[in-house]
């Protein structure tokens, strides 16, 4: 027998899952909420909802309609989250542009997302002005002057508010594909070009509904409708985490930041009763010195923290402070999030105990299906031991990297998109994330963790720094090495590296397989422009060594 | 320009919202959680994924296919959430047949819904065995012993754990379209015959997954991972309020309490440490009598109340014991649920006031959007005042009605779910149910509230009960009377009456327009089989009245 269908009402409403249905309670259920930027702006949701509209006909009046897209270049804002909505519910695509790539690449993603409409705060018009020249598709651009009185630059024909004062706030939002693409912007992978994604409507009205259900899921502190959210991840990186959805749709009072700025920040969170943030490590620990500094008590502020590892050590900073601070996973092709660390009460968990639980990749979101798989592909089990790379379906991953057929099917190989991070996938259904693909070292069949081998090394006292990168081996298909900087006066050698190994091996704490070929020294670790010891280099020149 | 849409990569997987989609995370978070029946079964939920596995495999050789409806008559059991799982699992559809319907009607659900395969409990053999010459359809029927030992019945082919024991856990499930229909039954109104519904697989999803979120939205006392849950809303009725799917998505330990006996729930609820349910008023009232009764502390339990009007006085009842009691709304039309009450801890209510907002309909759920409209048709404003029909829009409303076109488009006139309910939106979002649309009283274009009225008549000493029913007026359209019965040696005027009225119109309690135009008195009411009165029946003796 076929599947069955009924015949639905001629009127029933089809109720497609586009992101203007996130609306549809919020404007009641804010009640007096106010979406705040800076100390500049203060809106209720029923003034934000009516410049939705006005933002709208504006637009229409420069052109945009369905299938338009336009890229926006804004401090995180009241205007931004404006354009997260009404763009989208044109039918048109918010392309967020990722400021803080070097310009050529700034204007390379304008031109490959096809923007036709860019919104440009001042600080960004040099760049803006830069680019015009390469970007012959632009029929509009919109400066944000954020206040400033300020002459309408030459490539700008009307300012944003003036945009809005001029237009209609009874803009005629209709129904459309919930498979419309809402969004776009680019990843910022460390090697290649930025690969461009994009996500439908569909897609983040799952994410949100998905994720406001797992953000309720925290021991003590989940993220609810009392709280006060501000982003603290900028909302050109993958929609901010999708948490200005969330928040919208759940009528809380929100504040925006603007540039960020530590003393903006901690006067915002301070004014406005902040309650829920999320961020980098990096910003969170700029949070914290700057809060030392002007002795602010940032007792209750919850923060959630993705992007890199959350250490303990950090972890224990914050939470020191009275913060609540948790660990989450995702990425730009995930939309991005795929799981939460969380606690539950049951368990009792205290101090080293919970910082545990609370600084690993976590519990997969409501719908996410995870797996490790081998080198082969095949699945591994959930014993918290077994290292694959970790792969991942859900309703709200890209379905390709646009433009790019053969990254496209790369990345969904086999059904499941490949995450390139190796994991383990603990007993108790939590996400553990191990190496970068790339830095794992296949060797005899098993992964073996290069970021584990280096922990374990860099306990010798006569161990500096350490970086574990394989090399090719015929046998072995890859062996470990060890690259090490001594320590002031001492030697290193492969002997002594590798019965501290053994007893790691011993304890059962790394594979049997985990023993280095070799110990190269060197004066200095090669780095990467941020700071990270560049292993890509380090394998280059091991495999020029061996080949020569 | 057209919607933008993109290439998929050729292998990415589209992701269809199918139930088995929810048990994603939750075999692997359920972290030792036990899915537990009366005292007689305790199940891991990795033994609840085999089980789903083994169920499948064996209706599939009693001829189950995508398309096959499987009707169960069971007490609220494990068995009967394997069914929630795997029969719309393998493309199937359950029905939840309604026992206590009267025998003839639970015979013409059966045959109107086409089930083929029938599974029953031994207490409703008699009845199964009854209907089974009417319904040429049926091609099994497996048996619930329900451990007892017994014979097998001539109707039945197989005793369900033997069915399961004997089949393979490797059933294959397969994807397939999310809009393909997974549940049935019928809705049980007071007037006419029993209505068909039916939700599909997308709806029961995005259902689950708004409810989820929106429970965590009460202050102090959300629902989520820590709790224990045990229905008390029977799992015929509507999926239980959709609570078994999300409780199951996220991998709490279940109890299920089979047929509802008062000491077996508060065993149950002391031993397992249960921590949320739901139920209609009546079931609380038994619950709390019983406890007296027994001594029970019911601290910690929360409790969700539907189905019919929550009450201050009970509300206040549960509280004293140190139970959670809040409201919801919804109807077997809406899957069910489409609001909660909630209140917020920067409020600050206590006491009577926080009662008061926890006994309305409450916030619409995520998605769901909500309207009154007065008898034209027109939107009325969210004010707390204006009166109207709810009308609402969400995801998961019920298409149809199956195999009747008029009832069908009556419900979704005008492209909104018209619930039949007269309501008010309040300024904060909540929505407060007032009457039954068929009970209002349509009076020069107001519609006034018969419960409202009937309370304020009820204050007067001389009335001993009393009913307020509209009758046709060829000026007003409908004017109210009262009819009552007059407490023992008292004459009741219709100018008292309206003395009380005015009271309440000055006190801008009640509309102007809600004076009665005469009192009838009678001896006692007429009243339903369940003890509500009568109104239908009283209308129809006036409008006789009035004819003769």
């Amino acid at each position: 027998m076929p599947l069955r269908y009924v015949e639905p009402a001629a009127e029933a409403y089809a109720f497609p899952l586009t992101v203007g249905q996130l609306l549809n309670g919020c404007l009641l259920s804010s009640r007096g909420n106010e979406i705040v930027y800076r100390d500049q702006v203060r809106l209720t949701y029923p003034q934000f909802r009516e410049r939705l509209g006005r933002l709208a006909s504006g637009l229409s009046g420069l052109g945009v309609e369905e299938g338009t897209t336009v890229a926006v270049m804004d401090w995180d804002s009241h205007r931004y989250l404006e354009c997260y909505f009404a763009v989208p519910m044109m039918g048109a695509v918010i392309q967020t542009v990722n400021v803080r790539l070097p310009p050529a690449q700034v204007i390379l993603t304008l031109a490959r997302a096809e923007a036709e409409v860019l919104l440009v705060h001042r600080d960004f018009l040099p760049l803006a002005e830069a680019a015009l020249p390469q970007l012959p598709r632009v029929k509009a651009v919109v400066l944000i002057a954020d206040g400033a009185e300020m002459p309408l630059p030459g490539c700008a024909g009307v300012e944003y508010e003036a945009l809005l004062a001029g237009a209609s706030p009874g803009y005629a939002f209709r129904d459309f594909d919930e498979n419309a693409v809402a969004t776009t912007f680019f990843t910022t992978g460390t090697t290649g070009l930025p690969k461009q994604v994009s996500f439908t409507h569909r897609q983040l009205v799952l994410h949100t509904l998905a994720n406001c259900g797992a953000s309720g899921a925290t021991r003590g502190r989940g993220f609810g409708v009392d709280d006060v959210y501000m982003p603290l991840t900028p909302m050109f990186h993958v929609h901010a985490w999708g948490v200005p959805y969330i928040a919208t749709m759940l009528g809380l009072k929100q504040v925006y930041p603007g540039r960020y700025d530590p003393a903006t920040i901690l006067d915002l969170r301070a004014r406005e009763g902040v309650t829920y943030s999320h961020c980098v490590p990096t910003i969170l620990q700029m949070v914290l010195a700057a809060a030392d500094g002007r002795g602010d008590d940032l007792s209750g502020w919850m923060m959630s923290i993705g992007g890199s590892a959350l250490t303990a050590s950090l972890c224990q900073e914050g939470r020191r402070r009275g913060m609540h601070i948790t660990a989450g996973y995702g990425m730009s092709e995930t939309c991005p999030t795929v799981s939460h660390a969380r606690t539950f009460a049951r368990d009792g968990l205290e101090g080293e105990a919970e910082v545990a639980a609370l600084i690993v990749a976590g519990a997969p979101v409501p719908l996410v299906a995870a797996r490790v798989l081998d080198a082969e592909g095949r699945e591994l089990p959930a014993d918290g031991r077994s290292q694959g790379e970790l792969v991942l379906r859900a309703p709200w991953l890209t379905r390709c990297y646009v433009g790019d057929a053969d990254a496209s099917d790369a990345l969904w190989h086999g059904g499941w998109l490949h995450t390139q991070d190796v994991a383990v996938i603990h007993p108790d259904g939590s996400i553990g994330i191990r190496d970068r693909l790339k830095d794992v070292i296949k060797s005899g069949g098993e992964w073996l963790c290069s970021v584990t081998m280096e922990g374990v090394i860099a306990d010798l006292d006569e161990v500096g720094e350490v970086a574990v990168v394989g090399v090719p081996d015929a046998h072995w298909g890859e062996r470990p090495v060890a690259v090490v900087v001594a320590s002031a006066g001492q030697a290193v050698t492969a002997e002594h590296v590798n019965a501290r190994l053994d007893r790691a091996i011993a304890a059962g704490e790394l594979s049997r397989y985990a023993r280095v070929g070799r110990v190269e020294v060197m004066e200095a670790l090669p780095k990467t422009s941020v700071g990270k010891i560049d292993k890509k280099a380090l394998r280059h020149a091991l495999a020029v060594d061996a080949a020569a």
